[in-house]
This record gives structure tokens, C-alpha cells and sequence, in this order.
């Protein structure tokens, strides 16, 4: 794995500094070109204790224009962090496009220490390197640029490192004990990196691992393999427009089509039935904030098959310093710069809270498929990220529920005239419900291929017939509490 | 004070249900209006425990349209929040236009209930409350709507109520140990918060003492109030646009003119200079980070003054784990729905770490003030507020440093010209900078103006005679390096 690193190469002052300046120029008037040219750029600076990723941090910093480049030191996460998934704090670091990231202390760090230092078994190593993999895909086919670096020196240029360091007044600062207790591990610690290394290296987003110990040739190594990964990204001619796809036809019979739709409830036996369930409710809602696991629920559905009315019987139930309703429309201009799965990683609840999506990330697979709003790679490829974004909540501790409420068509044009006449409702329809109507086979279709390729054992859809309000809220309610009962035994 | 509020106000349930289904609708229209009309609307909810101020916010939270509405239940600050100036959780959470955010748990929260238990003395409260003044005048300045609700019920009610709760299954958990010890000390509570509200009840954003007792009375009362608020705000007419400044001029002799430009070093004495004054940074700054204390560094300047060289000087000292470089441009749309000063509270530095600010919220009264991007009212009374906000800086142990770096107008054109020609440069000049630049008396004005008004004991400016690049970046390294010492000097 780090036999070229072990060369023993090195760069003289002279050879150093007749390049810098033309390598100077060459990187910033990269970075200019790549303000403008619609991607990001992930960098992660990887290795050993003592082989200089600080140093070489600094280096690309002075050189690069600090305006557009970030960098992101992690340490232990803090208190917001901790109280979501693992990979919160990486997303909420994504650059823009057009912007620079730099990760020294990255979603590397803990899987390979810990491995390293005997703290988890294989099985979560490799979880860990699955888990990588697939946050690496997801950004590479988000049109991200990944480019990693490994910073590699052998064991006894470690030493020889601290002990230099250590020796000079100026720089003792920066050996603690913690690094040489690191370095008693470094085999162990080699060993993990060397599998994260071979697991993680993928064609569009391969390791480049660095000999480190001379710093000029480290310095000159990741700056001309940085400049390179750019420019070659610059240089790649803009991919033609995708065809325009035919809206999906749906199947004489699926899980949607299915539905009994003439399911109702009587509205006495209703107002019992609710008072009861929202009791319940709350009072599940209380235990679980203790045990310090969050809800995170998902409301999907045709327009006008009452979502709303759901979520509100929903909320009557919860205390409101711990739920939030967040309500999905339009992406900023801050969130369509990044990756799509980051403004909803941006509204995940902490730990004792209620988050209620009404509508959500699941928009990818139905409205924007169906409005071509994103290329279809993109509705294809979401059906896998969005189960591994569930899983990460799931792991967290979250309760993931998931709703999709449907009417028949019939219904739904009734009750848009009824709101249409209706004062305060007046403003709930909108010339775009009307135009989403004249798709309702397509979105069926949609919605049906969603259901059977995201409805997974830890987060599974439950389909509410909506034709009847109030069988469509108890049976929300239903759902709620069992699935709450459910959480709290699992975890007794 | 409560006079008004121990009437024994009731609603009965007949009056309160001929209402309800009016007062929602209404509720929900006004709430849509909002949406378009350019305001966001900031609640605030307070009283005694045991007033009702949860039930409140929940019915508000059912009546109103879940979208377009956020509760900000304040417990105990996050270690993210606590790292930061005492507002940045109230900061982070302001509402974007269009949008409602309900606080209960507010600035309001910490200064009464630790003036009342005597954990702060008279002028530490009353500087608690001139801050809250200030804040919410800045507020309503930046056209936010601002309600707020004072819940008022009796010592006695308050234990009445707690045992009723007590008493209950389903609502025991409701009463804590921590309520019985609030309950004693009523008195006081009461005393604090008469003079709380006495002291911010301001016209744009008074007071609404409401009698709690009866839930029904609260519920429309509270419902009424606020309705009447958002719908007296949309009637109100836009204001007509405000008439063109003429251009500041600059007078005959100012701060910045009588600046001495001859000042240079020469390149053998500054590379000495540079390494000393760099090293010295570099162990000051990680003395100042074991502190717990930051760092905030502001550069403004003429176009081409050497800023971003500056930039670099300083932070080639630094660990690029503990320092970031901020670079203002146009704000995002989330900002821009946001006060103005919400884009700078959201990126200032945890403790221990320096931000550097490459342009920063004096661009309010240089650049915005200059093209009319403001309306002369804003940038008028932006300097009361950058004031307000570095004070706040300081308080929490910031270091605030402040440059101004200027050359002449015609060593200006030398380095456009010279910029153009060169290979890398060529993007730092840029058609804005040509218009900025026959503007030069005006701005030279401004920044007069702007360094007089905001030239601070605890945030002074320096100016720095830019003409020659060297002296101008060992002067930003030595006032650096001895605000530095300073700052270390005085905590010891």
C-alpha cells in the first residue's frame, strides 16, 4: 500500500522555489475559474501523527485565496453534534459550489482510531468504510470533487518528528502525550488506515497517498495533485442535457391502486377514538424524550388529502418546546449550492424532538422526477441515498415514520373547488396543484415505485387511505403510537 | 404594573366557540398576507410559571398554518451557543420575512430570573435590559414585527394551579421540584419583571399584559392581540422610497488624509521584521486560545490596499485548525430575509479561534451607504448597532481589531494596471472596482465618518498608511501582536 511512499524522495530548496511561483499562479487561476463553474471541491487531509497535515493545511491556504476556502480542524464533536446522526457535522461543512472545503480531521478520523486502538470489532469497521463509500458516491455524483489525500511517513520518521519537535521551544507545543501514545499504536494504526484506504479508493474519488516526510516534496506533491484534479475537472466538456423521459405509467394493480378507499369512521366514534390516541400520544412522546431518542416523520401525499389536518392532530398531542413542523417548498439559494440531501440534514431535530416533514427529501423521487426538475441519474441514484440517509437516523436513535395519504382522484377535485369557495382555504390551491392534478397516473406510478424501494424494515411507509378524513388521521394517530409503544419496549 | 391583569377576566365556553372558527380564519389569512409581505414577525411569550404560556404556544401552533412558523423553546444554552456572545442563539433563530418565530424562553428569560434569585446586581440587570432595548429597537428598525405577551397570574393562583396539575396522572410530570422553588420566591420574580417590562416597553415594541388565569380569557385575548398586530402592520403603506443623497464630501483635512503615505520599510528591515513579529503571533495566539478567549479582525479598505496581503501575513502565523477567513460578498436570499447583521452573527469564531473578516458589517456605511443599497435611515443607525454588536463581541472576550488600509488614488491605478497585465491578478480587478474608483472623495468621506463613530475604547481602529506594501502589513502584524499582549496582559 505505501511502498511509493518509502522512496525516500525529496525536492531541494532550488527546485522548490523555481516552481512555487508559476504553481502559485496556476492554482489561484484555478480557483478563479472554479468560482464560476458549478462544483465544489471536498479535500481531505489524511495520516499519521507528525507527517504534517497541519503544515500542509497552512501551505494550501497561503497559496490558494482565502476568499472561497474553508477549512474544517474537527475535533470532538460538540453538544449539537452529538445529538445527531455521525454524519451531521460533515454535512453542515459542505462548501458551496464553486467554494473549497478542506477536512483535516474528517469522516476518516474515528473509524480507523477506533479500529486501530481495538475499540470496535470488524463488522463495524467495515460498516464504518460501507458508510464512507456511500457518503463519497453520493457527493462525487452530486457533481462534488473529491481529491484525498494520505500523508504517509514510517514509524521511525515518526519519532525522529516528535522528538525534533519537542526539542525546539517554538514548536514543543505541538507533541503531547496523546501523540506518542499514538505512535506505540502506529502499526495497528497502518494496518486500519491501509484497509479504509484500499475500501474507500474509488474511481471518482481514489486516495492519493503522499510520501510526507520531506515537506517540499510533500508541499509541491499535494499542491501539483490538487492543481491537476481541478484543471482536469475544469477541462471536462459539460455533460448534454438528458432526454426528456415519458412520464411513468402506472400498474393496473399496486400498493397504491390497492388502497380501500371507502374506509370512513363515524365522527362520534372519531372523537373519542382521538382524545384517546392523543393521550397516549403525548404521554409516549414524554417517555421516549427521556430515553433521548427524536421522531422524525414524514407526510407525503396527493395535494388536498390532508396532510395538514394529520400533522395538527398529530401536534395537539406534543409539547410544543419539543416538535417542529418543517414545512419543505422552494430551496434557497445557499441550499441549491449544495449537494440535496443538505437541506434536510440542516432541520434534523436534536435528541428529545419531534421533527414533522410535511413533504421531504422523498420531493427528488416524486415532483422532481415527474417536472424533470433534476436529471433522471439523479431520481435514480436517491432511492439508494435516501436509505442510507434513514439508516443514519434510524442508528442515531430516531424513530422514522413515514406516511403517504391518498384520495381518489374524484375527491381531490372536490375538495379543491370546496376550498376554492372557501374563505380561509382559498389561498391552499394554487394553479400548480391544478397542473400536478392533470399528472395523477404519473405521480401513482411514482409514488408506488417510492414506496417499494424505500419502505425498509427500520423505516417503513404506511399508506393512509385519505378519502375519509377522519379514518385517514386516526390511522395516522394508529401508527403513531403503536410505533412509539413499539420504540420505547425495544429499548426496555 | 398588573393591575389590568388581576380583574377576573373569564370567556365562557358558548363565547369562546361562537369565536374560535372567525378567529382562525382570520388567523390563517393574515398569516398568508404575511407570507408576501416582506416583515417576519418575532413573538415573544413570558410570565410566571404555571401562567399557561406552553398551552399558549400550542394553541397558537394549531390555529395557525404550521408552514411558516417555528417555536424557539429556550432551555440552557448548547456548548455551540455558550462559545458565542450571549445573543447568538437569539440571533440564529430570527425568523426569515415572511415567517413567524414564537419565543418562549427569551432574552427576556435570563436577566429576570437572575435578578430576581439575586444572582446579578442592579447594574448588571439594567445593562441586561438596555441591551434587550437595543436589540429589539434594531429589530423593529429592520421592519421586523414584534409582539410580545407578559402571561400574568397570582401567587396564589400559581400554587393553586400547581396542585391541580399535581393532582393529575396525566399532567403530574407537568409541576416540578424546580416550580415549587420558583413559587417561593413570586415576589421577587414579579418586582424584576415589572421593572422588565416598564423598561422595554418601547412603542414599536410594547408590552401585552395578559390575565392567564382563565384559559379561554388567555387564549383569545393573546389570539385577538395578535392578530390585531399583523393586520395593522400589513395596512400600514409601504413608505414612500427615499429621496437620493447627495454623496458625502470629504473635508479638507480628515483622519484619513492627514494619514503620512511616505511611510515605507525597506525589504531587508521587513524580512527581519516579519519573522519576528510572525513567530511572536503565532505563540501569543495559542497563549490567548489556552484562555478560552477569540479573536475578531476586521479589514476594510480602498480597492487594492493590500488586504488579502495583510490577511496572509497573519495567518501564516497561525494554526489553520484555529482560524478562519471570511470573505463578505453579496448575501445569500436567506440573509438578505434576515437583519442585516444576521450574515455576521452566524460566522463569528467559537473561543479560542480567530475569525478574519475581508470586508465585514462596515460595508453598511461605506459601500451600501454609497450606491444606495440601503435606504439612508439603515446606514444612519447602523452605527449605534456596530457598536451595540462589538460590545457584545468584547463582552464575551472577544479581541476586536479593526483596520483601515489606504493608499492614494494614483498608487490605486499603478496596481490596477499592474493587476490587469499580470497573469494571476488579472481576476482581483474587476469593472466595480474601476466605478469604485472615481468615487474616491465620496468614499474617503465615509470612512472618515465611519472611523469617528465607531472608533471604540474596548474595538479602536487602526488606520494604516497602505502606499507602501511593507510598511503596511508590519503595522497590521505589530498593532496584532500588541493587542495580543495586551489582551493576555489584562487576564492575567
Amino acid at each position: 500500500m505505501f511502498e511509493n511512499a518509502r522512496l525516500g524522495q525529496s525536492v531541494d530548496r532550488k527546485t522548490f522555489e523555481a516552481r512555487e511561483p508559476g504553481l502559485r499562479e496556476e492554482l489561484l487561476d484555478a480557483q478563479f475559474r472554479l468560482r464560476e463553474a458549478g462544483f465544489s471541491v471536498v479535500v481531505v487531509i489524511a495520516g499519521a501523527e507528525g507527517a504534517g497535515k497541519g503544515e500542509t493545511v497552512n501551505l494550501l491556504l497561503n497559496w490558494l485565496d482565502a476568499r472561497g476556502i474553508a477549512t474544517h480542524a474537527l475535533g470532538a464533536p460538540t453538544e449539537e453534534e452529538r445529538e445527531r446522526p455521525e454524519y451531521y457535522r460533515f454535512w453542515r461543512r459542505l462548501p458551496a459550489k464553486g467554494q473549497i472545503g478542506i477536512f483535516f480531521g474528517s469522516w476518516y478520523t474515528q473509524p480507523i482510531a477506533r479500529h486501530s486502538l481495538g475499540q470496535i470489532d470488524e463488522a463495524a469497521f467495515e460498516d464504518g468504510l460501507r458508510r464512507i463509500a456511500e457518503f463519497e458516491t453520493m457527493l462525487t455524483d452530486e457533481g462534488v470533487l473529491v481529491v484525498k489525500f494520505w500523508l504517509h511517513i514510517t514509524k521511525e520518521q515518526q519519532a525522529k518528528r516528535f522528538k525534533k519537535l519537542s526539542a525546539n521551544k517554538e514548536t514543543r507545543w505541538r507533541v503531547s502525550k496523546l501523540d506518542w501514545r499514538y505512535h506505540k499504536t502506529y502499526d495497528q494504526f497502518v494496518t486500519s488506515a491501509s484497509r479504509a484506504i484500499r475500501r474507500t479508493s474509488s474511481g471518482p474519488a481514489p486516495w492519493h497517498i503522499i510520501e510526507a516526510w520531506d515537506a517540499r516534496f510533500r508541499h509541491l506533491t499535494v499542491a501539483e495533485t490538487l492543481l491537476a484534479a481541478i484543471n482536469a475537472r475544469l477541462a471536462q466538456p459539460a455533460p448534454p442535457a438528458p432526454a426528456a423521459e415519458p412520464l411513468p405509467v402506472p400498474a393496473p394493480r399496486n400498493v397504491i391502486s390497492a388502497l380501500d378507499l371507502s374506509l370512513a369512521v363515524p365522527e362520534a366514534e372519531y372523537r373519542v377514538a382521538l382524545e384517546r390516541r392523543q393521550l397516549a400520544i403525548g404521554r409516549l412522546a414524554r417517555d421516549l424524550r427521556d430515553s433521548g431518542r427524536s421522531v422524525v416523520a414524514v407526510f407525503e401525499g396527493t395535494d388536498a388529502a390532508g396532510k395538514g389536518g394529520s400533522i395538527r392532530r398529530i401536534t395537539q398531542a406534543l409539547d410544543a418546546r419539543f416538535y417542529e413542523v418543517v414545512s419543505i417548498a422552494a430551496p434557497s439559494d445557499e441550499e441549491r449550492a449544495r449537494p440535496y440531501l443538505w437541506r434536510f440534514w440542516r432541520r434534523l431535530p436534536p435528541q428529545g424532538h419531534v421533527a414533522i416533514f410535511d413533504r421531504s427529501w422523498y420531493g427528488r423521487v416524486l415532483v422532481e422526477r415527474l417536472e424533470g426538475f433534476c436529471a433522471p441519474g439523479d431520481w435514480r441514484r436517491a432511492f439508494g441515498e435516501i436509505n442510507a440517509f434513514e439508516e443514519q437516523l434510524v442508528d442515531a436513535g430516531s424513530l422514522v415514520l413515514k406516511f403517504w395519504l391518498t384520495t381518489s382522484p374524484e375527491e381531490q377535485l372536490r375538495r379543491f373547488q370546496e376550498r376554492e369557495a372557501l374563505g380561509f382555504k382559498h389561498y391552499k390551491i394554487t394553479p400548480e396543484d391544478w397542473r400536478n392534478r392533470e399528472k395523477w397516473p404519473a405521480y401513482q406510478a411514482a409514488a408506488a415505485e417510492m414506496i417499494e424501494r424505500t419502505s425498509t424494515e427500520i423505516a417503513p411507509w404506511t399508506l393512509v387511505e385519505a378519502e375519509d378524513k377522519l379514518h385517514a388521521r386516526l390511522k395516522v394517530l394508529a401508527t403513531v403510537e403503536s410505533a412509539l409503544e413499539g420504540a420505547l419496549r425495544g429499548r426496555r
